[in-house]
């Protein structure tokens, strides 16, 4: 394998679903990370990954994993083919000892799936919102040799992101109803007659995740554990027809009084460290605001948020509606990018450059760092 | 015209449209109310209905209205043909107007248009919910002859029948999203490009007339006017791609504890004036209880409430969530039967029952009332 | 179980799936078939109807199944309820043993499966087309005690209604392309994520199907065996995203020249035997016709055909047009009611009416026969 | 304005609609033409363009015509600003003597619109299939001054993409059946209620526009007219609930017998003079095909054909099926892409290279052609 040395080799697991294939059409040409190897199931196993994706993540297969033979097995998928860094797009089920594995065998885990998200010492990231959690993962290196680097459900990384830039205001407390694309979902997750113009008020275990994995992100890390913030969230998830981009309408009730313009002035104002670091996968702004009555919409505005590499990865609010101490909005965030592969290639890419796979090589640090 | 002389003559203002076309369907073999006259614009005069109307309700055109020539213009089609109860699913503009005209000719106008809704004198009638409303009408009776009543917007009607059972818990704030059909948008009020696979957080004035409308149904009559309820409303209206059936994401603060099984059981023990008096268009029950994690859903619960004329009248509620004072739940309305014609006719026999257009005839009184 | 004596008794197969559903709906208050049983798999075994259908064949489940309770196996829910006359909504696989077993124990099986619809002694009925193949039923019951009756696959059925009324033009080719809808694929046969806005040009099996089911539906039964006919039937078929009906655009090559009238006129004349008979489950008329440019469309005319019971059992011509011996039209079949579950019970109805069950008591002829 | 002089100016009118959109899309930075000016109509006159266009073409408005002022009228736009190629995106009737006017004024107008498609001296330009038609532009010139070039209706792009390749095997008939998308409608064209959910088996005058379109695309030119090709085309024109992408179901009669294989290979070897001149809209290859059983389709093909600019831009085929001397296959094109903009653009690029704006600058040959 003819490989610049001072790439990182990556593995991606779960290669073949819709989050494995985002983390596919991401990875093309990553200035940090090379693509070696693709892990799926037993059924796409020795199938050349072109064959065994029936791409959905739009365009073509990228030419670098086009190449790439499918393996079947996280371990022989990693180790074999001496991947450090691993992408997983696991199920819960199967996600849960494997990660761990990888762990113990010294690998750097930046895991979608929701297994260890609310483990103690694992960091449940949110790049632009609460980085600082990042330093959980040291400690993990200490114990494991390895570590596993968790982002969040899809719909919490749109709230966090909307939450995020209104703490200075004081968040006291929020109500979500969810609009959810069917690609949350999975591929075959939802049959076409349950939601062919139709609506579903109830996706199983998400509100739960909204309220714990909201309040592990907004926590704070505290003697290396995250004592989580008491925010209550109250959620109300629902399916509806749409491909991607989940929309939240959100009430959230502040500590201070506000008005609308300067709610949207910190959402424009707001920038984390992936911003400031110039992370490849960063978009130039985290929350992009639409000023129209009807906007964001899915079909328009999921994938907004230049550049290439970074389109979907922004937030989008719109309708910010403020009264007092109380504040309505609508945010939309891309599900499968933002939402998923997005956000865990962004933890990936922070941990990079904050040293956590070792100290960084010269040549490295010489490498255009956006795109 | 062979006419059992004791059924009240009726007209169909704007009898075309979706909502038009459903007071038709409803009035098919009417025991209260016989259809002689459709009107509609110029673009449909001097057609047959069956040609003008380009049936959308279900099944075909009900053969009474099959025979009739749609007429020009509100005046010529309702007094022209003796009709003295009006049904108006007149656009706004159109409808104010209009509609004081026939009220001053004497007529009974029940509107579904907002243009009069917040008249004091008119009521802003949801009957299961404040039936007692309708004595406003006499007062216009005595003013000009004849009176209109009104029905709410749509979406509001599934509101209103959603917090009307829990009155006695104490109603402190109401939070609401909405899932809006795009059969309330009209026949061709939404581009399909713009709904198709798509979400949009935001329908022109339906806000505030959630707040303002429910805060009316909700107040009580006092010294021939009615003094609204000071129930905060805060809604965020959207459309999202189904045909038929508003679904309503609920967040309420009551003034008491409750628990989701008080909440149930208000709501299963709940019937109002038109159950108890059986009026041929009245639900069973105003609200059906679903106890399904994932209901109710538009594409199965929309048309619920048997028997047949009374499908679509019952607001289904489910998902109900309750935690110290505050109250979650999910409701679905069918939007052009409940939240509009149904209520209306609704609302007209009620009337007709108390004897607002004259002392009944003993031979009415013999009708069979239940359908 | 308090049972009139004179309607037989009947049992469903695989009743909890959408053509299960439409099989339970149309048997309610059946004048012929009394609903003793309902078989499905092991998952909804032993729980009532109602909880184990998750129903979807619109309004409420029927109160005679509502009461039932699921019985796993074909063999203990038939036999054991005492059910001589057996409806198929099995799987292919499932069916093809089962079916024959049933058969061979003296039942009488309508089947929509496909396992032995080619088989050469067992009709493939639809029965306005082809009744007389009932014939080959009677000599089944000599060898094996009972008979299987199969109807055609969902398409296959509006093709053949489409073309029947056209043979004594001559038919000597056929091209069609399908529109088909989603629930023909089954309750969870199609994923949301694969056809939402979408076309999907390829279904499996089922040109074919198409091809061999109308040739032997246009056969001619010759010394116990159809000959098929020697149509040529091209068939590229494809769904789209729709609930209910299949669409199909047919180009006829015919012996003779005619005009749209005159196919018109074809249509409209067209009745047979189960419109003679007044069969209960028979349309007013096979075949409607649309004038309209724009008609069929499936939201509008799946369910046309009046009586309540025989909604949906039309086929809907438009878009007629003619050119020497080419003719081009365009029709829709609902695909689980026509295109399944009601051309089977229509089957069961023509074969109760010809006796095939043994002789007809006396009071049995003396049921009302139309609903 | 501080423009390279050796960029032709160009203005695009009608430039807020569908098509509009993509032309300005597709002009971004384009090696040939430099946009100027954008015309609408009065509701849009004065605004940004930004601002008026309530852009849906993906992406964001491209900054170039972000700054631009959109201009009532299209002489005031074209001739104001000095543009001398118009990209014309009109409706019908507003096209068809403006267009006349801007070529009387030395104007090269590629029109998009019906209005001069079968005049007999414009040439109906598909550019892969009968470049050599542009000859008759020259006519114009000399009689007019300028010339009008046309692309054909959207499905007919695709049908003679589709035809064009196997013209070497003789085309005797075509009969297709189209699934088109709703974004061929326009903006507003379609109310959500008719087709959500829904097959319409008819669209106004596209199919004696299919069949004229593609017998003058495929005759040829003699003494300065097109001779049309004899080609029978009998289609049936549908729409369905797809946002982008018309599907073709194709049944053609050819001269002489093929097998598939045949029919593949001539596809793929298929290239036109865009491909040899490397013209910067052309798709590397104008006929992709698909070995699939279940492609193309529209949510996973229409945009297929890189490298970026030219996406959308080629024809994807499938199920390709022979037997004998018939043939049948899918086709998808973009509609609005390879459809409408694209089409006509690359008109414009061969018309550019072929010299028709009069001879070429030393300085504009050596610019990159290639994207």
């Amino acid at each position: 394998m003819n490989r610049p040395w001072n790439r990182v080799p990556v593995a991606v697991l779960g290669s073949t679903g819709l989050v494995g294939q985002q983390f596919v059409r991401m990875l093309e040409d990553h200035p940090y990370f090379e693509l070696v190897a693709l892990a799926a199931s037993s059924r796409s196993a020795g199938k050349s990954y072109a064959e065994a994706a029936s791409w959905l993540a739009g365009g073509e297969v990228p030419s670098g994993a086009r190449r790439l033979t499918v393996i079947e097995g996280a371990r022989p998928a990693v180790l074999g083919a001496g991947a450090r860094v691993v992408f997983s797009a696991l199920p819960r089920a199967a996600a849960e000892p494997l990660e761990a594995e990888l762990r113990s065998a010294g690998c750097f885990v930046f895991s979608n799936a929701a297994s260890h998200r609310l483990d103690p010492d694992v960091p449940l990231l949110v790049a632009e919102v609460n980085a600082s959690h990042l330093d959980l993962a040291r400690s993990q290196v200490a114990r494991h040799g390895g570590a596993i680097v968790t982002n969040s459900n899809c719909s919490t990384s749109g709230l966090a992101l909307a939450l995020g830039p209104l703490r200075p205001l004081g968040l006291a407390a929020a109500t979500v109803t969810t609009f959810q694309a069917i690609s949350g979902a999975g591929r075959r997750g939802l049959a076409s007659l349950e939601i062919l113009g139709n609506v579903i008020p109830f996706i199983r275990d998400e509100e739960p995740k909204m309220l714990r994995e909201t309040q592990k992100i907004l926590g704070r890390v505290d003697d290396g554990r995250v004592r989580p913030s008491g925010l209550e969230v109250e959620a109300t998830c629902c399916r509806v027809p749409v491909r991607d981009g989940h929309l939240l309408s959100l009430r959230l009730e502040l500590e201070t009084q506000v008005t609308a313009d300067e709610v949207r002035e910190a959402y424009e104002a707001f920038r984390g460290l992936p911003q400031e670091m110039g992370l490849p996968s960063a978009p130039a702004r985290p929350v992009l605001v639409r000023l129209e009555d009807d906007r964001p919409q899915p079909a328009l505005d999921s994938l907004m948020g230049s550049p290439w590499r970074a389109r979907g990865m922004a937030v989008t609010v719109g309708r910010i509606r403020a009264s007092g101490r109380t504040l309505r909005l609508v945010a939309l965030v891309h599900n499968t990018i933002r939402g998923a592969a997005g956000s865990c290639l962004l933890n990936a890419e922070l941990a990079y450059r904050q040293g956590l796979f070792g100290p960084m090589q010269p040549d490295t640090l010489g490498l255009p760092l956006a795109q």
